[in-house]
């Protein structure tokens, strides 16, 4: 580089000494180099036009190039302005003229002329329209033209100003404002093409039917599960996923305020226990594991370690080569377990008083995500018994009695099977108003080994199913804490008590009076919004014939 | 049977008609006679005496007799008479002269005399005295003996009054009042001997080394491991339980203050992802699974899926052949992911902000369970920096410095290792005084390929790792959330993008800047408290030699 103090070379356009003066011209090459500069002049004008254009274009564009190439701010973190974001739940009329900044989805865009760009924008549940218009030195032509060709499902940051909207905009959850953008930026692109629409994905059947005409694009569940990311994405299944959310935290909260403890039993076993055929083995180094069914044993394992009451919210899995609306290879237990101090009832009393907890603070506190599920699946309320007379409570005769009262022969009631559970949830919900109740004293037949028989009438067990809309949700009861009945029962339903020797010995060592109950969250879920298949209550569901996505 | 109107047949104890009529004895047949008579009286006493004894006896172990069948009612749920259970805690002694009921483990029983019973009643991590005194018509001396004969570990329900003690009673928690026995009933028996006592197995190393004399008996880590019920059972262990279960809640606490929402996503993959040595093969039907290794790719795919703010407390499984004091092959993880505004550190410092708001709220709220701990596990008090200044954040580069002023060679620190790690952790401790800090901006080929790296030094990331006395309790990142960089990462790192085509296509589709972390519950647990290995941290450990209880 040439030192500052140097002198500067001669400019060469000084014009060289001497030489020829210059020729008058002609009129006509007059007339001539006039319509050249003319012409010149408006070539120029164009270039000039075309690249302002062309900056705008690129102007535009460059977020999109940017990142692609791992240089853009937003997404590399290399600057840190702390401009505060604006969620879209939270926008209202009185913040008209209220600058923001929000990044959504783009659920629609759509042009209007050449001038204007109508957007849906949103976030999880809610949505707000927004416009991007032409102006003179702020929005170009150009700008509005690229902003229009965004993808559906890009990701975009705005700024703009809040309007309080001029009538309830339909389409938009957050209807009575729309953001009027001032900028836009793209901050995350769709690469390929969509396998569907997340509209059509929200899209209740119903309307699809009532709109033949139109020929909706009718969504099916096989196809959402295969790009299960974009079918999250619906407002219906935010709402799903913030009330599988709920139920969790209300379980929490209700066994919390009764002295529970959370714990976590290993899902590894060395035993395929409890019942040996619907059990996962695990190559486990050079020997075998096995999945945990259930925290079963480890939970009755903590009450005779002094627990006195736990709880847990984990995984069990089940390998049963079932393909039913109900069933799940891999599910959410909602699993508790308490010492008695004088009968099992106390147990299935907390387990009720559960379930009301559930129930109430569902619908007092989350209205907003059940409506929004509704539109989508439409159902009838959800009943339960809330008044003083209580949960209604049948015994398994009782129940019996009901289905052979409506025509079921009970020569085929042993058990009472899928089909005649649904029977009699609507024989129930006919004659007592509920959609939830609990059937108490399952013949002991039914049961599994650690279930404790009637001190009465030993073929019926201390034992109880909870239903909702006429399916299973919960089953419980109190176990048998006295080693010797244990083995016995072992025995009696053909496994080898040696087998199971850690488990037993936990009995022989002293353990109070328990019992407890295992909860399928999903069911829950899927049963209280009527989604009628569990598998759209599962974040990532699994069953034989789907490990992925 | 016969009817009940038939005549009652003629008595045989009327004397026969007619017969010889009795000789008058001679006086010393009197004599010897009334010798007889004398003797005959006292025997009847003697057995009469005799059958009290038996029947008072009999009535004492009649509970664990009935127990042993099945037809005791407090196990049974026959009756449900609803008396109030008192616990230990909640004793005091303004409760002097209440009576109470109730139900504990036998820590000890001791004989003082044929007269008194002393008992130390065990619930949790609570204890109190509590005394039998044979007192006539009351309490027999019997009752006593079978009372003072009770095994260790047995559970009885006591009905008795609290009294205020003379003195305070240094082998109980509750140490200012006893409980004056009036009944005792067994609830649960022990069957067998027990492999330990909880007094041993509570007891400081210290305490047995500067008492040789004694020859205590000292619990094995793995002798307790095998008899875990036994072990869990220990105040020491109760109270570290309710402190994993306080950093569960705390960390949920937190995170659903900033918007965070539960996920729960399966532990049952189709591919062996992340780095496929270190992954359980599963039998699935007809095919083959594998246990997720962490919910990274489901976590990422929830921010895609438009969850923005979402946390999973779960088993995470590590099929690594390690038998440290730090591994397990199951343990929960605590993971979070969220959508990233401006820059990661927006994900470090919530990260931050949930350890201070844990480590407060231990401090402040399990200071008795902490304590607790303390007793069988002495420890320097775990520190922070609380002040103004913050959490210490050193970089990579600073840590290494660090390192090699303390005479590390440079070369051998292209990573640090566990043992400079723990080093690290003394030098931090000895400048800084904290056992707390976080270690930013990591090589990049020292992270996984989903890693972010750093805009302007691409041999950098945009990662992290907490560190706790020394050891790494979390490791997190910023991730790309570029697909075309993801799948380059991916090539890199010798993977094939086609065999994770669901977890790249959740980018494909858009996907905001996100970034998060995974912490070990057992590490954290661990660490806090100095338990010196991660089984004393774990209900029921799993590693490579390890599957049961």
């Amino acid at each position: 580089m040439a030192d500052a103090t140097e002198p500067t070379q001669t400019p060469a356009t000084i014009p060289p000494e001497g030489g020829d003066a210059p020729k008058e011209p002609s009129k006509s090459e007059l007339k001539k180099r006039a319509k050249e500069a003319e012409k010149a002049k408006k070539a120029a004008e164009k270039a000039a036009k075309q690249a302002e254009l062309e900056a705008q274009k690129a102007a535009a564009e460059v977020d999109f190039a940017t990142e692609l190439y791992g240089k853009l701010p937003l997404n590399q973190s290399q600057s840190r302005p702390r401009r505060t974001h604006t969620q879209i739940a939270t926008l209202t009329p009185e913040m008209d003229g209220t600058p923001v900044l929000i990044r959504a989805r783009v659920q629609t865009s759509r042009m209007q002329g050449s001038k204007m760009v109508f957007f849906n924008l949103r976030q999880r549940t809610e949505s707000v329209q927004a416009l991007l218009i032409v102006a003179p030195g702020k929005v170009s032509k150009q700008m509005a033209k690229w902003a229009g060709g965004l993808s559906m499902e890009s990701i975009v940051l705005v700024e703009g100003t809040v309007k309080k909207a001029p009538e309830i905009i339909k389409n938009a959850t957050i209807g009575n404002v729309e953001i009027h953008i001032s900028q836009i930026h793209l901050v995350s692109g769709i690469e390929g093409v969509l396998p569907f629409n997340v509209e059509d994905a929200t899209r209740p059947d119903a309307e699809i039917e009532a709109n033949e005409e139109v020929q909706f694009k009718r969504v099916l569940l096989d196809t959402r599960l295969n790009n299960r990311v974009i079918d999250l994405r619906t407002q219906t299944n935010q709402a799903v996923f913030k009330l599988q959310h709920a139920i969790g935290g209300l379980f929490r909260e209700y066994l919390e305020g009764q002295g529970f403890t959370e714990i976590h039993s290993p899902k590894l076993q060395a035993a395929a226990t409890e019942s040996g055929a619907s059990v996962f083995k695990v190559n486990y180094f050079k020997g075998n594991a096995f999945l945990a069914q259930s925290p079963q044993l480890a939970k009755q394992m903590a009450i005779a370690a002094d627990f006195e009451r736990v709880y847990e919210i984990g995984p069990v899995f089940r390998a049963e080569d079932s393909n039913t609306h109900r069933h799940m290879t891999e599910f959410i237990g909602l699993d508790l377990e308490m010492a008695i101090e004088e009968h099992y009832h106390e147990v299935m009393e907390l387990l009720d008083g559960l379930f009301l907890h559930m129930f109430r603070s569902l619908r007092q506190k989350y209205s907003r995500e059940i409506e929004a599920v509704r539109r989508q699946f439409p159902a009838d309320e959800f009943k339960w018994r809330d008044g003083p007379e209580g949960t209604l409570k049948l015994s398994f005769r009782e129940a019996v009695d009901l289905l052979v009262e409506d025509g079921v022969p009970r020569e085929k009631l042993d058990d009472i099977d899928t089909e005649n559970e649904k029977r009699l949830g609507r024989l129930v919900r006919a004659k007592y108003d509920t959609d939830y109740f609990i059937i108490d004293k399952f013949p002991m037949a039914l049961r599994p080994f650690y279930t404790m028989p009637d001190p009465e009438d030993p073929t019926l067990s201390n034992s109880y199913d909870f239903f909702m809309r006429g399916e299973e949700i919960l089953s419980g009861a109190q176990r048998v804490h006295d080693p010797t009945l244990l083995a016995e029962g072992m025995r009696a339903k053909g496994i080898d008590p040696a087998s199971m020797s850690s488990y037993l010995d936990a009995f022989k060592m002293g353990c109070p009076p328990h019992g407890g109950g295992g909860i399928g969250l999903e069911r829950v879920l899927m049963l209280f919004l009527k989604l009628n298949n569990i598998r759209r209550a599962s974040l990532f569901p699994r069953d034989p014939k789907r490990l992925e996505p």
